[in-house]
């Protein structure tokens, strides 16, 4: 997906939602543990539960590899699912991957071309060469870490060079030597609030995948209000709070009901750009 | 697997070599492809050959998911022969992890309880609550990203802070308060040669997981010079220069002589020590 038809969507939907997979066998309805495919069976529900009201679907590679050969083979019937019946959905591939080049370069097959995700998360401490083998796919894009939403984001990321530029900035400033806003985007943790300033001064057009609204306690209307550009410019994740609203039977209608509040509160916010 | 008994094995071994299993499809003989499982075939024969000469063997998880489902089994297999067969080896997961608390834990699980690894390699940039949750596990080791052996380490992990301390200096100095050197090793590239003083000034007993020597450029003798410690403190890995000495019928014993002549290296400097 390129960026004009990402932005295309999110005008079309009035939403730039995206539903974060973190499916974990042990929070999903005890009903659907007696199924075949447990997993997949909870994540396909909750898909066509709310494709209608999002633009992108992140599953969470750790919640897969957790259960080993069945956790890939879940993660594989995902995405091959939304892939066929939700074509205009970015896939995001939640991974934090990031080495040397021959390696990088194995993850990125194994994510863009084997798995068909459009988009992967990546760790920038290694530097260039770990991140570019996953920017020569057209329409695939890089979703760099730069500001975390953790308590651990201190630690190193807001560490001020000798010109008093801040780790994340510097990653965010070099980074853009490597490819454009077509092919990047930026992880920025909602939790950090009048930061998405700082981050629209180096980088003004990208998109940005905002973790840590709800259940991480970060606010819509702050990250709007500090990192909305006039092409939308954001996609905000929401996990838990969506795919956990209930635990029974109705989860799917708990989990559309949450996904359509938050995506009539993105409504309003785009009032102010389309 | 414990400090104690890993020195115990270094000794009796007189090698600190570990054998990566960068295990591609794509370079292992032709006359595997037939087999059943071709990488847990061409694995199992590699091990086979070297186990005595090496304390470590490190799979690279990147090639195992570039091959979706087939790759987990085959780590999976991979991995367990290693523990039947051979227990006194440690068996290091080098996936490059690093994610929030809750993502953190599953990749501990993941990869410490159902992979049954003994160590897994963690990215440092997300900080604290991404690395601890690795933390938790008896006698199971974090390998810390802290200076890595490829280019683009130059574009971050050498950034100066403002009173002159480098990212990988912090990141070594910072980690120690999350654990001491019974749970923690730093992954130190050989290609950065007399850096290995500066790192053994911050963390003077700890081990260090050194790539880069062989196929990257990195001299043994240098890292040992720089780098080894009373208790030796070094597991230097060698991949490619070792499982693909050789792609016809022969390779494994090739790869034993490759592995041979490193060990013999090895037990030469170790010669100043035990």
């Amino acid at each position: 997906m390129n960026k004009q038809q990402l932005i295309d969507n999110i005008r079309r939907k009035q939403s730039f939602l995206c539903v974060g997979l973190d499916t974990d066998i042990k929070k999903i309805p005890d009903h659907l543990l007696d199924s075949h495919e447990p997993i997949f069976a909870f994540n396909r529900a909750i898909i066509d539960a709310t494709a209608d009201l999002c633009v992108a679907y992140k599953p969470n590679l750790a919640f897969y590899e957790s259960l080993g050969v069945k956790g890939w083979q879940a993660l594989e019937k995902t995405v091959r699912y939304i892939r066929e019946q939700y074509p205009d959905q970015l896939v995001i591939a939640d991974a934090k991957r990031g080495d040397i080049g021959n390696t990088s370069a194995m993850y990125a097959h194994a994510l863009f071309e084997d798995l068909r995700a459009d988009a992967v998360t990546v760790a920038p401490y290694m530097g260039e060469d770990s991140v570019t083998p996953f920017l020569g796919y057209e329409d695939k894009w890089v979703v760099l870490l730069a500001l975390t939403s953790n308590k651990g984001s201190h630690d190193f990321q807001l560490t001020e060079d000798r010109d008093g530029e801040r780790l994340f900035e510097k990653v965010l400033r070099r980074s853009q030597q490597w490819a454009g806003d077509d092919r990047m985007m930026y992880v920025v943790g909602a939790t950090q609030g009048r930061m998405f300033e700082d981050i629209r001064r180096i980088a003004p057009n990208h998109f940005l995948l905002v973790p840590g609204v709800g259940a991480q306690g970060g606010s819509l209307e702050e990250v709007c209000r500090y990192g909305m550009t006039k092409e939308c410019g954001l996609i905000v994740n929401s996990s838990r709070a969506i795919i956990y609203a209930a635990h029974d039977h109705a989860f799917a209608d708990a989990a559309r009901q949450a996904a359509r509040q938050v995506q009539q509160q993105m409504a309003e916010q785009l009032k102010t750009i389309f």
